[in-house]
Formats: C-alpha cells, sequence, structure tokens
C-alpha cells in the first residue's frame, strides 16, 4: 500500500474508454470499416488532431464548440495561442487537398478514420471526444454524380457488416428543396431549409409556425413546403411526385435529375436506403445530394451517418475550384448506443489463442521455445509468466477466455498435450503440426 | 475559382502530416506492430486524449510540456479548465488500471498505440503531436521477471520487421546503478543518476565535473561511476564485470540478479539487443530494469524505444500497490527520420488492384456489376467514375499506380479483358475465377 495521497480517478464526461473486451469489438469494427473503404480503392489520409484557428474558423458557424490548445507553463511563446482541435473531418481534409495539391492524383479519393472533438456540454448520444470515419472525394471542377452514388452504396455496405438494430440512410439533394422553395416564391429559401431541418424534432406544426411568423411563408406556401417534405420512397417514384406539386425551376429540375440518378444507381439494393424529402441537414455547407442515417427505432437519438455534396470549401484555401462529395459514420455515436444496451457480443479480454503453462522452473525453458514455436505458426501464444500450480494457470486462462491451453511434456519423452477450454477434451499435439479444431 | 478571401494553409511546425503513399507505409507499420502486440497476447486498450491535470502532473516532472484545453467560447463552464492532452500513454494506462480494477484480469497486458502530445519547442526528432506504440504489464503486489525479459524482445522482434538501419536495444537495472552510487558511498545516489544519464551528451569530462561539484563526490568515486557506465555486453559477462568493481551493496546485488535474469533470457537473440551500464533514463520514474534504444549510427538523434519498470505509478491513484513494466516504441519518431533520408519503400498512393473501365454510358451498368463481383472475391476495385476515352482511364490508372485495368466487354458476346500495367499484357479473363498473377 501506498503511504501517500492517492489521487482518485473519476471517468471525465463526454471521453469514452472501454475495457479491454469492449475495445475489441471496436477495432474488429474499425478494421471491418477499413477494408470496405479499401476495398473502393480509398486510400488512408490523417491529418494533424489540430488545425490553425482560421482553417477551423472557415466555415464559421460550430466555432462555439472548438477546443484551443494552451501550454501549462506559458513562456511567451504564442505560437500555438492560434491551434484549435479539429471538430470534424471534412475542414481538415479541404485544407490538406488544397495544401497538397500539387502531390495528389484527382478525383483524390481518401478515408480518414479519426478522433475529433467538440467543446459541448455533454448528453445522449454526443461525445467531446469521438472517432468518425469518413469518406470523401474531391475533384478539380467538378465531381461526377458517380460518387454521389457510390459513397451511401459503401456506407450502406459497411454498416450491413456491423449487426446493427435496423437503420436507414436517407437521401435528399439540396437543389430540390431550395429549387421549390424559390419555385413557390421563398424570400429566403435557406431559411426554409434551416426551418425544414427542424421537422423530426418540433413536427409539422412547429414547422409551419416559423416558416409562416418567420421565414415570411404564406399558409398554402408552408403546407406545400410540408407536403414536399412527406414525400419519401426508395425509387424514381419520389421524383414524378415532386413533380406532381407543379413547382416550375432549373434548380429544381437539376436537383431532381441528380436525385434520380442516385436512385436509379442504388436500385439493386434491398432496404436500408432511401430518398426522404424532408432531410436537409440544415446547419452544413452542403450544396446538392445530403445523406442522413438514423436507427429506425429511435430516431431521436441523432444521425449515425451524414454527408453530402459541397462545392466551395477547399476553395478557401486556394484559388481553384475543389468541389467534393463526402459521407461521414459516426462511428462512437453508434458504438456507444450498443455497449450502453448490452447489444455487443463476441468481445474478447484479450487476443490470445493459446496458454503455454510453465509446469517448474527447470522446463521454462521449453515452455518458452515451445511458446515461439506456435507463434511462429500464427498463434497468438502467452507463456506463462512463472511456474506455478498448473491449476492456477489453467484458471489464469479460463479467467481471460484464452480457448487453449497448452501443456508441454512433464518429463522427457512425454508427448506435449492441448486442452481445449470450450469442449474440456484434452489430448497429446505437436506445436510444430498442431491445428485448431474446426469450429463445429 | 473562387472570390472569396483565401486562407492560405500553412504545415504546423511539429504536427507532422504524409501524403497517402506515405501514410500507406505507416499504416503497414502499424498493422505490424499490432500484430506483434498481439502475436504476445497483449490487448488493446485506448484511453482519451485527455486527462484531468492533478493525473498527469501525479508525475511531476514533464508538466511543462502538457497542453491543456480551452473552449473558444467559454461560457462560464469551467469543467474542461482542468483537462489536459496526454504527453504519453504510460501515466494515462497506470489511471486506467487504478479506475477499473476490478474489471481486469491481473497481470495485466496491454498494448496502446495512440497520439501524445507535447507542448516542446520543435526540433529534430522531436515532434509536438506523434504516435507511440506501447507495451506494458500492471500486475497487483509484483510483476514477475518474466515480462522485463519479454518486453524487449517483443520490440526487438517487432522492429526487426520494420527495415530499419541497424539499432540496438539497451538494458540496465536502476538498482545496479542505486546500489553502485549507494555502496562507494554518494550521498544522492539520484544526482548521480541524473549526471551519468548526460554522459552520451557531455561526455566523460563533462559528467566528471557534475559528480565532482555538485554531487559531492571525490574524484575517485566519479572516476568508479564512470568506470561502471563503460561496461556492456550482450551476455552474463556484463555482471562479472560489475562484479569485479568490488562494491558492496544489498541493492547492487539484488540489481545484479535481476540484470543477469535478463540476459539469460535473452540470450538466444542474436544482435540488436545488450547491457549498456550507462543507460539511466534519468528524468523517468523507473525503479528497476530500464530499456532504451538509439540507432547505432546517430545516437544523437535520441531514444527511440525507451522503458522500464515502474513500481509506484498506478498505486498513486488507488489503494492497492501496482506495480509495472513497461517498454515504448516512439513511430513516429523513427518513421520521420525514414521519410526525411528518403528510405521509405513501398508506398503506394491507393489500396486499389484493379480499375474497371467504363467504355461508355450504355455499358456503365455492366461497368459496375464488374466491379461488384471483383469486389466480392476480394480484389479492391475502383470503377472509373464516368465513362470517357479509355486511354485516359488507363493513364489515371498508371498516375496512381493502379497494378490491374480490368475492360468490361466493349460488345455482346465479346470477352473481358484485363491489363496488367507493370508487364502491359492484356489477355482474356472472366471476372468470376481470374487470380492475380504469382508475383515473378
Amino acid at each position: 500500500m501506498s503511504d501517500q495521497r492517492v489521487i482518485r480517478p473519476t471517468p471525465i464526461s463526454g471521453f469514452p474508454e472501454w475495457l479491454p473486451e469492449t475495445r475489441s469489438v471496436e477495432q474488429r469494427w474499425l478494421d471491418h470499416i477499413r477494408a470496405g473503404f479499401e476495398r473502393y480503392g480509398f486510400a488512408s489520409v490523417e491529418t494533424p488532431s489540430v488545425e490553425n484557428l482560421d482553417v477551423l474558423m472557415a466555415k464559421g458557424e460550430t466555432s462555439k464548440e472548438v477546443y484551443t490548445l494552451h501550454r501549462v507553463h506559458d513562456d511567451g511563446d504564442d505560437s500555438e495561442a492560434r491551434l484549435g482541435l479539429h471538430f470534424d473531418l471534412t475542414v481538415p481534409f479541404a485544407r490538406y487537398v488544397a495544401q497538397h495539391f500539387n502531390d495528389l492524383v484527382f478525383p483524390f479519393k481518401r478515408y480518414q478514420m479519426q478522433r475529433v472533438w467538440r467543446g459541448e456540454r455533454p448528453q445522449e448520444g454526443r461525445y467531446r471526444e469521438f472517432t468518425q470515419c469518413d469518406i470523401d472525394v474531391i475533384n478539380v471542377d467538378s465531381v461526377p454524380l458517380h460518387f454521389d452514388a457510390e459513397l451511401p452504396r459503401i456506407a450502406h455496405e459497411v454498416l450491413s457488416g456491423l449487426d446493427l438494430p435496423a437503420w436507414t440512410i436517407n437521401i435528399n439533394n439540396r437543389k430540390v428543396l431550395q429549387g421549390c422553395y424559390e419555385g413557390i416564391g421563398a424570400a429566403d429559401p435557406m431559411a426554409v431549409i434551416r426551418a425544414v431541418d427542424k421537422l423530426h424534432k418540433i413536427g409539422d406544426d412547429g414547422v409551419r409556425l416559423i416558416l409562416t411568423e418567420e421565414a415570411g411563408l404564406t399558409s398554402a406556401q408552408a403546407d406545400t413546403c410540408l407536403e414536399l417534405a412527406r414525400i419519401s420512397g426508395a425509387d424514381r417514384s419520389v421524383v414524378d411526385a415532386v413533380g406532381k406539386l407543379g413547382i416550375r425551376s432549373e434548380l429544381l429540375s437539376e436537383g431532381l435529375e441528380e436525385l434520380g440518378f442516385v436512385l436509379d444507381s442504388l436500385a439493386d439494393i434491398e432496404g436500408g436506403v432511401r430518398a426522404d424529402l424532408s432531410i436537409a441537414r440544415g446547419l452544413d455547407y452542403y450544396t446538392g445530394t445530403v445523406y442522413e442515417a438514423a436507427f429506425d427505432d429511435d430516431p431521436g437519438y441523432g444521425s449515425i451517418v451524414a454527408g453530402g455534396r459541397y462545392d466551395d470549401l477547399a476553395g478557401q484555401f486556394i484559388r481553384r475550384r475543389l468541389p467534393g462529395v463526402g459521407i461521414s459514420i459516426g462511428l462512437t455515436r453508434i458504438f456507444a448506443k450498443l455497449v450502453a444496451e448490452g447489444r455487443l457480443s463476441g468481445g474478447r479480454t484479450c487476443p490470445t489463442d493459446v496458454l503455454v503453462v510453465v509446469p517448474s522452473d527447470e522446463r521454462r525453458g521449453e515452455a518458452l521455445r515451445t511458446g515461439a514455436l506456435l507463434r511462429g505458426r500464427g498463434f497468438n501464444t502467452e507463456v506463462f509468466h512463472q511456474a506455478s500450480k498448473v491449476g492456477k494457470q489453467v484458471q489464469y486462462a479460463s479467467k481471460k477466455g484464452i480457448p487453449f491451453v497448452w501443456f508441454p511434456p512433464f518429463g522427457d519423452g512425454k508427448p506435449h498435450e492441448v486442452k481445449d477450454m470450450g469442449t474440456g477434451e484434452q489430448y497429446a499435439a505437436d506445436p510444430g503440426t498442431w491445428e485448431r479444431p474446426a469450429a463445429g
């Protein structure tokens, strides 16, 4: 026991931390997502955790959430005073593309799986530090619509492999919304977008009130906006339904053509993706296609996937037109919900396949050689850390969930044996040729 | 072109960032290190990037390097005011073990590969944000010496797979140093340790001066200290050489027994690991075995691996005795040197195996189906993002270093073809059965 003062550690609100068995599942998820992104040829990029504040603030609206860095012992060097932790991976990526413009091949397709930070008050589903898994494409001058359709397909494929409660990726197009609102004569279409974005929180009546009281719409105009927001479906019928509203606008036609192309391209996917004309991503910088996914049974938990097309983010950092489209999987938000609900399975406290018993100090060398041999053959292998009672060593394996315990010969001329902790069976085996029994 | 003001992005000193081809090598390294750690049964742990400041300061001496977090728009909620970014992974791990004590199986073996931050002035080999790869074992009451020997073996195995310039892991034991200094009558053995730690920077004469002028040693005592520091070797002869100095101290005997055990256990390793009695890790919290590796041809670049045994770090956070031993691989420090020297090879701008050509808009559907089929068979596959001239599509593959270009049939009844970009050969192939030719 230590005599000194104990600094009792306490969890820090909003900064999640997992036990090893939970972390092992998170790792499996991260590996799965990475493989899914690479399967489509996206390249890994990581950026520093910090950006200059003027880069972070280029977008403006989320500035209040930025954490800035300071040194405990400030020695007058204020070069860090302008550094902030990034709050998403899109702004750093846009900066990255602009900065390394001459060294990249376009269209540049990257994935980025990193922690981001927001100085928000923690609440359910909100964290101050969390991991996002993003894929984005940035190209010079224009981004082919191909990518607007490919990104939700990749997200769908990745999420489908994660054994989650039912979810839906909803797709919309800002041009459709803006075109409709312009077409019916709304003076400030962005104000309408921001109002409609609140639909799932405040309902029809709430939105109608904002539209008529604040956005200056007539009751009939507001009704049309709400009618538009009620349109959804998995195929081109959505485009027809919007057409039936009878609104004329060039922007609307352009948006419907884009939305139709995306829906046609995704037509082979059965379930989990559809158009929803109520999706607006109100506070974000999107200009065309937008994506937003939520859990079907808990839409109030918030979006678990979000993204869309942005036409001028990287252009803030270089005198080139560099539009992009991206989608972000909110790994921590999804994962933490499953942890909290006890829905995760298959977690392991350690990656060990085999524990090699050390029967006695004299036989420690043999145990170490056996361990090395098994490792060389690809088995994750622990050699017990000291000679002690065999029962104690087997108990250690049992507590850690190690599936096999290996017994080096207890005497010369005797065989090696291995115990299958699942079945309890123990049998003679050669460490140079042994294989795990096929799961049955 | 954008009309708005351009925020010219500039690299942030001390925060490294890599192009995709460099990042692909870093990823390969990280995968290799992780597999090496898991091969020995260590479990992954990640901790938040921040800790409460009193936890970070528990160690004291590096406090000046800590970055603290603040919010841009402070609204009077000062709950973040006491948060700092972690500057290593050992202190957070000790806190983790204390906090989750009841949920862990001991001895608890974890690896942790995360970014850490230090508010230092950047200089060669020093970063403000960098990735460390740590393995540690913490146990209740005592840690078996087994682990003191296992950790440098794992580090050796991992480093050996990275194609680095020659390096050596040097091992020493604080008890040997402290025991010797006590044995010759030094009043403040820790002051001697801190002086000897500077040996490689200031040489024999510099250390002698500190020992005699500041640490109160006689010239003869200082000579003995320097004689001890000159002892090195890969086997037990080191223990004998210290014995010949004729110093009597119980602590020294204990230290030599530990050091001898570790050296005996590593005797089968050929090169790259040895005892060096000049290694002290002066500013750290180590109490027994210490490790430090450097590049043989550039020792001044600083340590690329460091670690040792700490007996009371976790004990600061809980009323239990929780000693530990750990070793840390300075991934970014090693990697950045190789990047700077142009020594990295095999980097790729993207993970794509196959690019599927889109011959025309009419055949886009077939190209997409071919891509899906190849992906299902495990090939990382891009489908070109629009119908365009075939030469342009092949050029895109060439610029990105994609090894195979796939041509769906240009007409019904014609065969698929694949072009090997390495050999230039183009041949008929079936996307359902094609395999990469064996490297030759």
